[in-house]
Order: C-alpha cells, then sequence, then structure tokens
C-alpha cells in the first residue's frame, strides 16, 4: 500500500481565505478551514485613523489579513484532515481580481509603512472599489479615439476596476503614494510573492486585468497621453516575468512553510483568479460551456477555439483559463450582494423573526415564500444593478431601479424580481456570447448561491439553458488544488487533473418550457429598462454626480 | 347672554368616520369622536363569504358602517363637548368621493340583501376601487373619438374610480346585480339620504364624478355605443334633482334623530366630498390657493374665476367648490398610503425597535433620520404611482418605480425619496394648471401629513411656493360644519362662514432658495421618468396584464 499525496488549495476570497486539502488521486476533500480577514473590507474609516472619512465608491483592505490565512487557514485544515504535512506535495492559491497590492520593491505594502499608514491610497484596493470610473472612463475614450487594438478585446471598455484605472486614481489623487509605488502587484500573485520569495506574473490576470495582450501591454505613447506622469506605468511598476497556468512560480520558503506548517521546498503554483480556476473544479474546459461563479458577485469564464469581439465582455485571453484555448470572462458585479442588501435593508420584522423560529437564513425564508409564486404574479422587473453593472455595460456609475410596485407589494415579491434580475441579467451575458459568434450550450453554476435552489431553476427559465452544478462546495479551493497537483508534475496539464479530481453535476436543473415562454415576456422589459438606462439616458449618471456632490466627502481633500 | 349655538360636522373617510361639534359663532371646535368601520376596506374576502377572493385593485365597503358612525361618533361627540344636544341647529357631512352605493329604490344598498350577499359588485365601491380601468379606457377612447364636449373638462380622461366606469364594469361583470340596483348613489348623497328621508344630489359628485357639464349628463347616444345595455343608465339609475354646496337637503329625520341624538327637524347641508369642504375650512376660496388634502392620498381643489381646459386634471365644475367660481380638481392617487405601505413591508427590525423605543411612530422616526440629509444624498429618485396616477396621466394601471440603489441604500433614503416622489407629483400638477392659464400662487395644506415638517419643508422647496397650514386638525369636518351653518341660515353663504369659523397659517413654510436650486435638478430626473414610464412607453400596463395573467382570479368566473 503507498502513501496518499495531497495538495492544499488555497481561495481568497472577498471576506476570509479558505484552505482546503485535496487527496491528489480522485480529488476527495479531507477538510477545510476558513480564516475571516480580520479587517475585512474598508470602505469607511482606515484602520486606527478615525478622522480620514472614505469616499463614496472605496473598497480597501490590509494585505497582512491575505497572510493571516496562511497563518490559520493552511494548519488548521491540514489538522482537520488528520494528515501528516508531510505528504503535501504541492500548493496552489486563487484571488479575488483584479485586487491590487500597492508596494515597495521587496513587496512591503505601502500600508504597512508608517508614513503612508493614514493615505487610502496605500492599501490594497479590493475588486469592487469602483472609484476610478472617472479614468476608466477616459482610458476608454481615449482607446477608442485612437483605436488601440486591443480594445475590443475587452468588449470595448476597460473596467473601474483593473490595474489601469486604479493606479491612474493614485497617480492624480496621491502622487507621493504613487512615486513610493515601486511595484503594482495583483494580490493573486502578491500571495505567491509571499510563499515563494519570487515575483512571478500569472498570464491569467495580466491579460484580464493589465491589458496585454499578444505579449504587449498598452504603449508608452498611449499612456503619456492620458497623463504625462503616467507615461512609465508599465515600465516602472507593471511589468514582470509572466507565466501560464498550471506551471510552478517556485517553492515555498522557510517563512512560508513556518506559517503553514508545510514542507519548504514543495512547488507553489502560479497565481491565478478564483472565478477561473473553477473551470477546473467544475472540469468544464471544454468550449461552449459557461461557467458562472455566483457569490457576492458573479463572473462568468468559457473557454473557445477562436478569439472574437464580444461587446461588454471582460476580455478575451490567450492561455486565460486554459493553456492552448481563448478564455472569455464576463461578469455581474452585484448578485449575492444585492441579495444580502435587500435582507438587511428591506424585510420587516415579522419575516425576520420567522426565519428565526425557523431556524433558517432569510434568504431561505424568502425563497421559500418566493417559490410559492407563479411567474410574474408579482407585477415587478428590476434592474440588478446596485453594484454597477459589469457585462455588457461596463458602467459603475450604474444602480439599482425597481419597477412595478403597488400596495400590496411585499418584500417577497421584491427578493424574487432581485432573483430574477440577477438571471436577467446573465441571460444578456449568454445572448450577447452567442450574437458574436461564441455559443454558449451550458450553463455550469458555482459558489455559494448554487444551494438556493429556486435561484437555480431561476436561471434555468430565465436562460433556457441546461445548468450544471460544480460537484465540490469548495469549487475555486479545489480548481487551486488541481492547479497545485499539476504544478507539482503529478498531471501532465490542468485538463488531465481536471478530469481526475474536479467534476459536475450535469442537467442538474432543465429549463422547462411553459416557464421559459413566460419569462420571456417578462425579460423583454428588462432589456427595454436596460437599454433606457444603460444606454439610452444618463440619468444614473446625473443621480451619482448629485449624490457626489451633496456633501459626499472630496477625495482630492483627504489627499492632502 | 344669550345660549352658544353649535353644528355638527362629519367626515366619512376612507377608514373611519369623525363628528366634530363647532360653535357657530367664532368656529371653535369643542369636541371630536372617530368611529373606524367595522369592516374597513374589504381588498381580499367579502365579510362571512370566505370562499369568494376578490380580484386585485378590488376595494369595497360596507355602507351600514357608515351609518354607524351616525350612531356612535355624533352621540359621543356630543357628549365630550359637554353642550345641550337641543343648542345643535344644524349638521353638514362630507364624504370620500367617488365612492358609490348601488341601491334599491328606497335607498337600502343592495349588499344588505341576503341574495347579494355573496357577489362583490353588490358592495360600495370606495374610491380607491380601481379595477373599472378597462371600462375607463374604454370611455375616454370612445368620448375622444367622438369629440365629447365635457372630455376637455376632465382634463381629456375619465377616471376608472369614477361613476361611470364603476358602473359598467357592473354591468359587463355581473348583470344581475346591475339590473338589481335602482340608483347608483354617490356615498356623500347616500349618507344625506339616510340623514333627511329624501334622495338629492349635490351639485359637486354631480359634476367631478358623474360628467354632469352645462346641466346634462353624456348623452344615450354615447352610452349605447360603449354598451347597448348601458343606453339608459343616466335616466334609470344616476339622474335625480340637483342641490347646491351650503344649501339645506332636507330635515333631520326622527331616525336620524334617534341614531344621533341630534334634534329632529334641524337642517342638514347637502353632501359634499371632503377635499372641497376643506377650502372652506382654509378660508382658502379666493383664486389661486391650492388647497392639498394629504392623507391617505392628496386631493388638490382651487377656485378661478375662469374655466380652461387643464390637461389631466379631475374636471372643473361651475359651482362644485364655491358657489359663483370654477372649482378645478386634481389629484394624487397615493400619498401617505405610499408611505404607510413603506414602513410596513420595507422597514428592518432595527428601525422600528428603536422608534418603539422612542416611542414614536416609524413615520417619525425615518423622518428625523432622513431630516438630517442634504438634498440628493440618497442618489434616488421614484414615481409616486404605487396607486396609479390621478393627475396629470390620469391611469390606475402605472406603479411605483425607485431609481438609483446601490448596495449602501438605507430604508431611510428610500422614505426620503418617497416623501419626496410625491412632492414631485404635486409640482407637476402646479406646473400644468399654470401651463393651462390657472395660475398657482400658494400652497395650502390640510390633512394628517401637515404635522410632518420635514414633508412640509419639502413641499415648500419642491414647488417653489409659500405653504399655509390650515389651522384646524379636523378640516374636513370643521369644513362640514361650516356648511350646516350656511345651511341653518347663520351665515348668507358659504365663504362668509368661512372667514368667521375658519382659517389658515399663512407662509407656516417658505421655499429655500438653495433647496429649490437643487431640487431643480432632481425634478428633472423626476419629469424625464415620468415621461418615459407614463407616457412613451406602455411597460407597466404590460406588467399588469403579465401579473394579471399569474393566476389572480378571473372576476368574470366569480361572478357565476
Amino acid at each position: 500500500m503507498t502513501t496518499s499525496r495531497y495538495v492544499v488549495g488555497i481561495d481568497f476570497g472577498t471576506l476570509s481565505g479558505r484552505a482546503l486539502v485535496v487527496r491528489v488521486s480522485d480529488g476527495q476533500e479531507l477538510a477545510f478551514a476558513d480564516h475571516v480577514y480580520r479587517h475585512g473590507v474598508i470602505t469607511e474609516a482606515l484602520p486606527g485613523v478615525a478622522d480620514v472619512r472614505l469616499p463614496p465608491d472605496y473598497a480597501l483592505q490590509v494585505p497582512e489579513d491575505y497572510v493571516d490565512v496562511l497563518r490559520f487557514a493552511v494548519p488548521e485544515a491540514v489538522a482537520a484532515a488528520g494528515i501528516d504535512p508531510a505528504d503535501v506535495i504541492g500548493v496552489g492559491t486563487d484571488f479575488t481580481a483584479c485586487t491590487m497590492v500597492p508596494t515597495r520593491v521587496d513587496g512591503t505594502p505601502l500600508c504597512q509603512l508608517a508614513e503612508f499608514a493614514d493615505r487610502p491610497h496605500a492599501y490594497a484596493k479590493l475588486w469592487r472599489h469602483h472609484a476610478a470610473q472617472p479614468q476608466a472612463d477616459r482610458i476608454n475614450t481615449l482607446a477608442a479615439v485612437r483605436g488601440e487594438t486591443w480594445l475590443p478585446r475587452y468588449g470595448g471598455f476597460i473596467s473601474s476596476e483593473w490595474e489601469f484605472a486604479k493606479g491612474l486614481q493614485i497617480l492624480e489623487e496621491d502622487p507621493q503614494v504613487y512615486a513610493a509605488i515601486d511595484r503594482w502587484v495583483e494580490g493573486a500573485d502578491w500571495i505567491v510573492w509571499q510563499l515563494t520569495g519570487t515575483y512571478v506574473r500569472n498570464v491569467s490576470t495580466a491579460g484580464y486585468k493589465a491589458i496585454r495582450q499578444d505579449g504587449a501591454y498598452p504603449s508608452r505613447d498611449f499612456l503619456a497621453a492620458l497623463n504625462p506622469d503616467f507615461v512609465d506605468f508599465v515600465a516602472d511598476k507593471i511589468e514582470q516575468p509572466i507565466a501560464a497556468l498550471g506551471a510552478s512560480a517556485g517553492h515555498l520558503t522557510a517563512q512560508a512553510s513556518a506559517w503553514t506548517g508545510l514542507p519548504a521546498g514543495i512547488p507553489v503554483a502560479v497565481g491565478n483568479i478564483d472565478a477561473h480556476v473553477t473551470v477546473a473544479a467544475a472540469d468544464a474546459a471544454e468550449p461552449g460551456r459557461l461557467v458562472a461563479i455566483m457569490g457576492t458577485s458573479t463572473c462568468h469564464v468559457m473557454n473557445a477555439r477562436e478569439v472574437r469581439d464580444v461587446p461588454g465582455m471582460c476580455g478575451v485571453v490567450d492561455g486565460g483559463i486554459t493553456m492552448g484555448l481563448w478564455g472569455y470572462e464576463a461578469g455581474q458585479s452585484g448578485v449575492g450582494d444585492i441579495f444580502a442588501w435587500f435582507t438587511k435593508s428591506s424585510v420587516p420584522e415579522p419575516y425576520t423573526r420567522e426565519a428565526q423560529q425557523r431556524g433558517i437564513s432569510v434568504h431561505e425564508h424568502l425563497s421559500e415564500l418566493a417559490a410559492q409564486q407563479e411567474i410574474g404574479q408579482h407585477g415587478l422587473v428590476a434592474l440588478d444593478w446596485h453594484s454597477g453593472n459589469r457585462s455588457v455595460l461596463v458602467d459603475h456609475h450604474l444602480s439599482g431601479v425597481i419597477v412595478g410596485q403597488s400596495l400590496d407589494t411585499t418584500c417577497v415579491d421584491q427578493y424574487r424580481a432581485l432573483l430574477e434580475a440577477t438571471a436577467y441579467g446573465t441571460r444578456m451575458i449568454v445572448e450577447t456570447f452567442n450574437r458574436a459568434g461564441v455559443p454558449v450550450e451550458e450553463l455550469v453554476v458555482a459558489g455559494g448561491l448554487i444551494k438556493n435552489r429556486l435561484l437555480m431553476q431561476i436561471y434555468a427559465d430565465i436562460t433556457g439553458l441546461p445548468l450544471s452544478c460544480v460537484t465540490s462546495a469548495q469549487g475555486p479551493a479545489l480548481g487551486a488544488a488541481i492547479h497545485a497537483a499539476t504544478a507539482a508534475g503529478i498531471y501532465p496539464d490542468v485538463p488531465t487533473a481536471s478530469a481526475q479530481m474536479g467534476g459536475r453535476t450535469r442537467s442538474a436543473f432543465l429549463p422547462i418550457p411553459e416557464n421559459v415562454e413566460r419569462y420571456n415576456a417578462l425579460y423583454a422589459e428588462y432589456v427595454a429598462l436596460h437599454d433606457w438606462f444603460g444606454r439610452g439616458n444618463p440619468m444614473m449618471r446625473r443621480l451619482r454626480a448629485i449624490r457626489a456632490a451633496a456633501g459626499q466627502p472630496d477625495m482630492a481633500r483627504i489627499a492632502q
């Protein structure tokens, strides 16, 4: 009898990091542990700096919180698995993206330096930091005017969430912090840097978030036209050797071994994006499988053999998901976030009390009640833009809408309308792919929302697609583990590892023809709202501007 | 020393009736008593008939509940006033409108007959019964096509709330009930009939609600074109001697004396509308004073010397408010109703608990928090159409909208946005009057919402008008009492009585120029939404139709 070998997959999410111990031979998950970031998402005040109030749309993090996941979650998971740490042969990670860490040349985050601790721009900018929209707007306008060839690869729009917009915001709002940044590092790569002592850039975030296409970043000319002081942004802060997904980025350092309790010297896989590794966990690398990772937000990823321009998609990158295929990414910036906001802000006491008495969550309670409704009975249609719109409009200044309220509208009605709104948003993305010649044949769902059966049926009915569910409850961490096994040389490539270690339940939910028909009528209303508020009419931008003018703190003032 | 003389004003509202004892010489209010209707507003099931579920938009009442107000509220108020009932020299009433009672020839409501007790159409239809919209639509289309001269007097639209639409609905959905109706009576006149034993039609509801213009109702030709069986609707069920406001309709019967404890034989004023008598209470009969009675809904009434066509207003009637002037009426079908719906449906427990701990209402608590906001800070704009739109769109199939929600939107934000939405709705009405050459110079507010100081300031800021407040807390009941004093011959006419017995606090709230400026920008967004959803786009009607198709009970089925 041979000893089993294991890998550890570590998934760095928005609020916490999770470590998962997986058997290499068959993907069996032995144990996992979760560690909540001590500082969470910083949206109002910097830690220990009470007098600096953050402007709207800020979302910062403290990188030391990521290291704590190595310190606490990894040893806890290994202990819970009951294995000998010496049998762990590799580590893989995945990370939210685009989450950016401003560092010195040795990787030290600026916010850890006393001189910058009270400067918002010295902190990590979480993916959902949406305050760089003005910079993103200028990047988009300039790229369109100049006919930059990379622009269509991103559906015609660069997001305010990405490296260039966020970097330019720092330059323009706090030039001192900008000058002090030696490296502008993806969280995905920063954590691998902590594990291996080496800064290696993964091909995926370089492509999706740093506008690297056909081996090159945007030109110095382009950067200078944006802002003369931005001319060396790529050369000074961005450029770094690129590595393929599933490769080894280096080996676990003594320091990282001390943090994690894992053997020093074992291979560490190249950094990766949480959504993208889920394709491996689902064993869904084959073209036409749209993998939707549904949590606070939804990320959609899909492989195809050809490169096509898909309007409003987030990006297409050669080998961005799986070596040898073009990886497409699209997204919805608010999904579970919207449901959570609603249960917190809009559900009256009788419902929350009844949920408590029944020993279930408010989500479960409202979903059960909503499941009793006929389609369209609530008379509502909503836009799922409470956190802006990533695909296909790429505008974080958009906001939520609900239409059709009457004096008998209940919170159950509105909750169901919001569930449906996010499904309409997914259908909008599916249809955009289809029209661009990148056909979607199957919807593969992963993430925390998978357990809501009503939501899953709504997605099948609204998209009209068969819906598969990732088997693992820890999709991203399993995907990271699959990359670890590949980096450790156990499997020749990620798809082969996926076939052994990952999987999905096919046709877990099938569209019901009668429901599809009914939702077609409601989707037409969603499209009308989508086009009027999203394309025809700058009302939401004007409301934002009015809101910003109405006594919100001014960032320029804070930076001084 | 002479003995003081008194009148009793009785205000029949949506949920209860209130009796007020008033001294004739100076309008001093001695005491009032409120009696809640036992059956309230019936929207789901008929009393004692559990198996008949009502369709959406139904709002029925039981007329016997109105008589209970005579039995209980009147004696209680007189007793509380500590006066000798023999010193009461007159009675006046006002009523919600258009609230319709189907009766036999002696005034007996059909729903009191055993054979009709299980038939929804045998009950009184409250003003906010909105299920006759299809009939209203047909009346409007046909009147426009035929060029009926009365149509412009109603802003181009007859409401589904009024006598003809509601009557036609009965004919078409339950012909047996229709055939059994000898008289189709305004609640305002039915209650006077109960007091005097005589059915006299008041000029006001005949004009505003029964399309009586220049002495005539719609023609037999017109009725036949709507539905051949409707041809005798006016002759058989509507026509009745007309009396002016402030006149005596008759004298208190022995039966009514027994109910009320008031002396038999005292004069009873002609029936009147709750909103319209408030003009007397406010002493605001002079042209240019727009009196807004703000409660569950808002009714706007104003006198002018000339008759003009004002688009989307509810009606203009010669002597409809005050003898010798043209009385204009406009309205918002949901105001306090919307705020009440919101506090019930959308406010989470921490806010309701804190309000309870502070010993104040949820409305007061949310208003206090909302008052701390800068204008526009919430980033929201809403449409106040949760109960449809009376003026200026006259469409009860419209519904509520809220735009601009983000993940930090609170219930306070949304509550304030709804307060503002109703003020935008009033501004829309004011501007429509101004454009039509009927200038509004002052906003006079009465009704339950007057005590919300934030709301009052918002109305002043959004309309840009000086805002006066009716002095009496019982505006309609005082107005009814003023009409009683006139009917009793104490004063020569209602304005003279008003000057003695009524009044208002002028310039109680003045527009703040900086706020007016800020709200102008937000009002522009309201107008854009108003025009798109209300004029450009039948989305809300389609959502209604989808909702109706989704398993709502079918009235045709119920009636069989």
